[in-house]
C-alpha cells in the first residue's frame, strides 16, 4: 500500500484520508495553509502520523517564503511553529515533533537561513524514519502478545495510515500475520468520523487480514458474546500516571473490557507519553463541529440547531489498562514508575 | 405533534419514520405488503407501534381481499397473520398484537367475514387506545423518579413515535414536564439508523425538552463525567426472569451504568414480558442487512464486500437493570418473582 505520508524531491505529499475508502487520492500540501487544514480536518491524522507531517510541513512553511536574512527567517520560523501547534490541541506528537524542530532550530543560532533549511529537513526525515522503525519495533512487542487464531478488538485507525509502515495498535497484527499467526479483528466503526470503518477496515482488508466491521455499540455485546480475545488501540496522548487519552468511545471500550474480562493494551511509541502531565486531568480534550455528528455523510441526520455535544477524544484511567505496548516492550504497572523507567 | 400511528375513516395512515427529521410525512397503508415493508423497513417502528401497527394490519390484509363466504376469509385470515409475523422476529409486541386478533378470531367461528372484520377493527382500536393509556400510566410510574434539575440518558427511541402519546422511556419525561420538572436529556444517537438523532431528538426539542445529542460511543465519558443521573430505555422483549432485549447498545449502556453506580430502568408494558421465555438466551436476535452499516448515510462509508455484523438488538442480563418501569408500577428484583406478580 502506498505510505500516508511521502516526502520526495522537497515535496510533501499525504494520502487524503477523508476520501477514504472510496478514493484513494493523494495530494501535495504546498504551503503552511495546507498543511495546517490537513492536520485539522483529518485529512492526515493518527497521533505518529501528525508528528511526521508536522515535521515535514516546518519545511513547507519555510519554503513557501523564501527569505534571505536570518532575521526574517526567525520571525517566520515563529509563525510557522505557532500556526501548525495550533491545528489540533490533543495529540501530543504534534507538540513532539514540533519541540524536535525547534531544537535544531535553538542548536544553530548562526547558520544561515539555508543550512537552517537543509539541517531541519535532516530532522524531519529522521523524526519520520524512527516512526518506521519504532512501528515495527512496537509490532515486534506485541505479536508476543497474539496466538495463532485470536481475535482483536480494535477501535479507530492506528495502523498504516496512522503512522508509517505498521501503524502502532494495528502493528502487532501485521507482525503477527508476518509469524504466520491467523488472526481476525473486530473493527469499530468509530463514529463520528469513521476512522474504523473508513481507514482500518480499509487497511486490513489490503493486507489480507480477515475483519468484522461493527458498530460502536455492539462492541459491549460482542465482549458479552465471548468472541473478543484481546483489545489492542493507540493513543494521542499519556499521562506520566498512564492515563491515557485517545479517540472518544476508548474510555468505553476499556470500561467493557474491565467488565468481561478480557485484556485492554495500549500500542503506541514513548513520544506520545506526556511526562509532563502528571494525570489525565491534565489533557486537553479538543471538541470539534457539531456537523461531524448531525450531516457527517452528506445528509442531515438530526434536527436542524440540535445541541450536540462532540468531544473527540476521551481519557482512560490507568487502572483500566493492562499494559502498553511500546517499541521499548510492554510497560505494566505500576505505570507512574514503569513509564519512567523507559522515559 | 401528529401520532405516529393513525386510523380513521378505515384508512391506516402512519408517519413514515425513515424520512424524520428532514422530512415529517404520512403514507396510507393501503396493502398486506405495504403494511409487511412498514414494519420491516422500520418506516413504523418501537416495540408498542409495531403492536399498535400490527393490529390495524390485519385489517387493511383483509380488506385488500374482498370475500364473502368464511372458508375463503379462514384461509386469508391466516396467510395475513403468518406474513405480518414474519416483518420482524424480535419485538414481542408484534406477537402479542397478531395474538389478540387471533384470540378474537377464534372465539367467533360462527360470524360472517363482515361482522369477523367489524369485531376485529374493535379489538385493534382497543390495542390502541389501551397502549395510550397504558404509555401514560407508564410516564405517571416513572415521572416519581425524576427531580427538577435531574439529567437522563436515553438510547434510541422509546417515545411519541414509537408508541402513543407518551412513548415508554421518555412518557416519564413527558408527564415530569406537565408537572413542572425541568430535566435534560442527553441522546445516544444510536447506530446504525440513528433513532436516537432522527427521532428521539426531534420529539424531545418539538416538546421544548432540553437535550444534548452525542454519538454511542460518547455515553460512557459522559457517565464518567457525572452528567448522568439516570438512564432509561425501552424494551423490544423481555424473559420471564427480567432480561432484556432492547436495540443494540442498550448492553453497552447498562453495563458502563453499573461501572459509574447509575440507575438504569427499563420502561415498557406489560406486553413486552414474555413469559414464556425463561431467560435473555431464549429471545430470537434479528439480523439486519449490513448497508445499514457500510452505506447507512448515503454515502459508502465502508470498503465494498466488507464482513459486517448487524444485529439489531442486544440483550441485557436483568442483574444489570435497576428497576422496571411499567403500567403496574416499578418492579424490582428479584425480578422472576416481581414480573409474576404484575402478569
Amino acid at each position: 500500500m502506498i505510505d500516508a505520508i511521502n516526502y520526495e524531491n522537497k515535496k510533501l505529499i499525504i494520502i487524503d484520508q477523508t476520501k477514504l475508502p472510496v478514493d484513494l487520492e493523494q495530494i501535495e500540501l504546498k504551503t503552511l495553509e495546507d498543511c495546517y487544514n490537513a492536520i485539522k480536518t483529518l485529512k492526515v491524522r493518527g497521533a505518529p502520523a501528525i508528528g511526521v507531517a508536522a515535521g515535514y510541513s516546518v519545511l513547507v512553511g519555510l519554503r513557501e517564503e523564501q527569505v534571505t536574512n536570518r532575521k526574517a527567517f526567525d520571525e517566520r520560523f515563529k509563525l510557522v511553529i505557532k500556526r501548525l501547534a495550533s491545528s489540533r490541541p490533543t495529540a501530543v506528537n504534534l507538540f513532539w515533533a514540533l519541540n524536535r524542530m525547534e531544537a535544531v532550530y535553538n542548536a544553530n543560532p548562526d547558520a544561515s537561513p539555508e543550512s537552517m533549511i537543509e539541517l531541519l529537513e535532516a530532522e524531519a526525515i529522521l523524526i519520520h524514519k524512527e516512526d518506521s522503525v519504532i512501528c515495527r519495533r512496537i509490532g515486534e512487542t506485541g505479536a508476543e502478545l497474539l496466538e495463532d487464531g485470536m481475535t482483536v478488538l480494535t477501535h479507530c485507525n492506528a495502523g498504516r495510515l496512522a503512522t508509517s509502515k505498521y501503524g502502532t495498535a494495528l502493528a502487532p497484527i501485521y507482525v503477527a500475520q508476518e509469524e504466520g499467526k491467523k488472526i481476525h479483528v473486530f473493527v469499530d466503526e468509530t463514529r463520528p468520523l469513521l476512522q474504523g470503518s473508513r481507514l482500518t477496515a480499509f487497511e486490513l482488508m489490503e493486507a489480507g487480514i480477515g475483519i468484522t466491521l461493527i458498530t460502536d455499540n455492539m462492541a459491549a455485546m460482542v465482549m458479552q458474546q465471548g468472541k473478543i480475545d484481546i483489545i489492542i488501540v493507540g493513543c494521542d496522548r499519556v499521562a506520566a500516571n498512564g492515563d491515557t487519552a485517545n479517540k472518544i468511545g476508548t474510555y468505553g471500550v476499556a470500561t467493557l473490557a474491565k467488565a468481561h474480562n478480557i485484556p485492554f493494551y495500549i500500542a503506541g511509541p514513548i513520544s506520545t507519553i506526556d511526562y509532563e502531565i502528571a494525570d489525565g486531568n491534565g489533557i486537553p480534550i479538543e471538541e470539534r463541529s457539531s456537523e461531524e455528528i448531525t450531516k457527517g455523510f452528506g445528509k442531515r441526520t438530526a434536527p436542524e440547531n440540535v445541541h450536540v455535544y462532540n468531544p473527540a477524544f476521551d481519557v482512560t484511567p490507568h487502572e483500566l489498562i493492562t499494559g502498553f505496548i511500546t517499541e521499548k516492550g510492554i510497560v505494566r504497572a505500576p505505570f507512574d514508575e514503569n513509564l519512567e523507567k523507559v522515559r
